[in-house]
């Protein structure tokens, strides 16, 4: 299996052998960041930008850290500060960008299919790093393999995702990416945050969380977006908690090894509690620490593909790269 | 001809031979660009600080990635979040980057003079990245680059200039680039865009655009810079348009290779119509590819200037600057 | 002495040993910056993180700059545009952090202690760069360092620290570092801005500029906040220069070789006259230069610390590091 394609948009455009590449590169990649010298020249030379419209700490860091691993330029271009409040369009920032000889544009942007429609105008490569409710793969391919990591496999693992899954690119990437690799999906929450006829995607939908939780493997417990504009479309953080929070009591009816994730940042009190965020069964911060691999994965397997595709011969890389 | 400048402030400053070093300088940095590892060793342990007080994504970028190409460390000041919203003076933030043993100011204000004000007061070099209605001479430089590598040459060129003339740096600075180099340069706007007395830098002010294109071997098309505060000082961006804009139509009765700039980023449909900026007679992109290696000239020729004038043994460089 | 802390919080916490030891370090680590090639690989691969919750040019610039000159990867984060808006704790951004495996977070807070929180909760090396009124030891050691460099010693020197003593964080890291190195300290300000019981901490508190200056070695000139809300705690601006301005006048009759110092930016005309600020007796920018070698120092030692109690094997750096 060899990767070939120029782009990252999403986990629903890749096959089941495309998704196992990217976990099995980003595991050896783990061992980069364990390192005295946490660093391998696989990208030196190469310029990665961090084009973002929405504001996103966490994201961007992960990617910027990912890059500078494998010995990337990095550029960071908030779009708040940037020239599109001057009323550029976002395919002319893109071709500008591309203009400059870059390499990789990891894109975030409010709206769903915005990395797609820059991946089509573009010779150079784009990664979507969030766009709109649509995809996050990134985010889906550290939670996957994350999960693999605890349990071993995803065939035949039990995943329930909970949370406003109506809103969620994180849910929908995890969707893709856990029915493909022959994980069972069940959505649980409020019913008007669940997307209509979503059971087409191939997962089942349960509203009672205890009935959901029984025999999951794992939970992954999105997070309430209480900073969007769309409060009134669902209860009160305090009946929110109430139904759908993840506690220790719920998770005492539970497997008693269910791992237990969620993208972050956290609400601690709202969707999950502070004893289960904390606790044993929580994989949170090493879904953080796999984000890093999982990030280096998809940069170095594009951009090796974009320099096979150019007929660059890679004597540097086969001989250095991930050694 | 070897630079001795310490400092980049203008072209109005710099010799025909200068400018002519710049512009081979820049020819020759063209292909780092293209390599599969896009760097050099020139500016390594090098400090650039890129000090921002007008927000500028298009040209902060540019200058970043030129001196990362270069190898140099980048520091990137914008100075909304910084010391000087504290009440600091420019001489003493100047003076404070300085004592950081710092190397190269690259700098953006919103007053004309600001970068010659820091360059009299520092010891380490300042690159202007735009000042007020002043100049912006790495714009200029990438906009004649282009234009030289299009058609083959600049003496005797007819170039036009069509917008805010009266408000433009980008302007200014092409002025003195291009007639210093022999080309001969036309200014296009509405009456009051046009500053008074423009005629004595020796060039001609053409009101009706239709004449002005006639026998243009190139139009330089000013971006109509709508969120300055200036608004009533020109017609509607309609009116504008029809009787400025560049459009198919119009370009019909100029040469059939007019070359067509614009320094971005582009109001598509008020200076100029989409398909004229998209079309084979743009080089818009081409300019921002251009930017690079220019802005690695200056930062090249710079740097070599203060390590010849310190007398500092060069051993390092001269093996290896750009090969 | 060997540096064994893997925080750097404050000067309170350390051993007149200690802080010694960090003299020394940066006093060796000043030739760097006047290197053609200023940089040393001795954190090369380590990731440094800049977690600034106040806004802070200065003092984010001098720890980026000396993080890169020891060949480090830097990531800057402003809390303003982060995940801290979206509700995260201190801790959990912390922990988070951590979780990308980086080496070092240093941290500007507006909250006393927080740096202290930070690394209690994390098992990587936290760095306070200023928490609220309590501590800000890096410039403590800069200005100790620049006052060691112009007067040959700190025991025995009398030393008067002017201003707001009240919230200044640089204040009480220096009397901390100043008494522990066997100086006197004399504070002097409005009594308003005079912490009750400071004399608890072995220094002086003397009303009158004049009197205080008369037998001092250094006069340490605070920054007057008054961009913070605190306006009505002293008197008008004015009335401040007046009774407390370090002016010509004044100094004329203090020793003639007095030095001082000011924390910057600064005021001119308020705390400082420009002439004392630009005169021969002003350090000010030689604690900007001084600024880098502290903060490399501080760096080198606490990595290295982590290294060793971390049992690798550190052959690329014992024969590089410095070199």
């Amino acid at each position: 299996m060899v990767w070939t394609k120029k782009d990252l948009l999403g986990l629903e455009d890749l096959s089941k052998e495309e998704i196992e590449l990217l976990l099995t590169t980003a595991e050896s990649f783990k061992e980069v960041s364990t390192r005295e010298i946490k660093k391998v020249p696989a990208l030196r030379g190469k310029t990665v930008v961090n084009l973002f419209y929405e504001p996103s700490t966490r994201t961007r860091v992960s990617f910027e850290i990912a890059a500078k691993r494998l010995s990337a330029d990095v550029i960071n271009i908030m779009a708040e500060t940037s020239s599109v409040k001057k009323g550029e369009t976002l395919i002319d920032t893109g071709t500008n960008i591309q203009a400059l000889k870059t390499d990789i544009i990891v894109v975030r942007h409010n709206c769903s299919g915005a990395a797609a429609m820059l991946a089509r105008h573009l010779d150079i490569s784009v990664v979507n790093a969030g766009d709109g409710w649509h995809e996050h793969p990134t985010q889906a391919l550290l939670d996957i393999l994350t999960l693999k990591e605890r349990l071993g496999r995803i065939k035949g693992l039990n995943v329930v995702i909970v949370g406003d899954i109506a809103h969620s690119r994180v849910a929908r990437s995890n969707i893709w990416g856990l029915t493909k690799l022959g994980a069972q999906v069940t959505l649980c929450a409020p019913s008007m945050l669940i997307p209509p006829a979503i059971e087409k995607l191939g997962v089942r939908v349960i509203d009672d969380l205890g009935t959901a939780l029984k025999c999951a493997d794992a939970v992954n417990v999105l997070r309430m977006q209480f900073e969007r504009d769309e409060k009134s479309a669902f209860p009160s953080r305090m009946e929110y908690f109430r139904n759908f929070g993840i506690t220790k009591e719920r998770l005492s009816k539970a497997k008693k090894d269910i791992v237990v994730m969620h993208p972050g940042p956290l609400n601690r009190g709202v969707e999950i509690s502070s004893d289960i965020a904390d606790g044993g069964n929580s994989v949170i911060l090493e879904q953080v620490t796999n984000g890093i691999a999982a990030r280096m994965a998809v940069l170095f397997l594009i951009a090796q593909a974009r320099d096979i595709s150019a007929g660059k011969t890679n004597e540097f890389k086969e001989q250095e790269n991930i050694n």
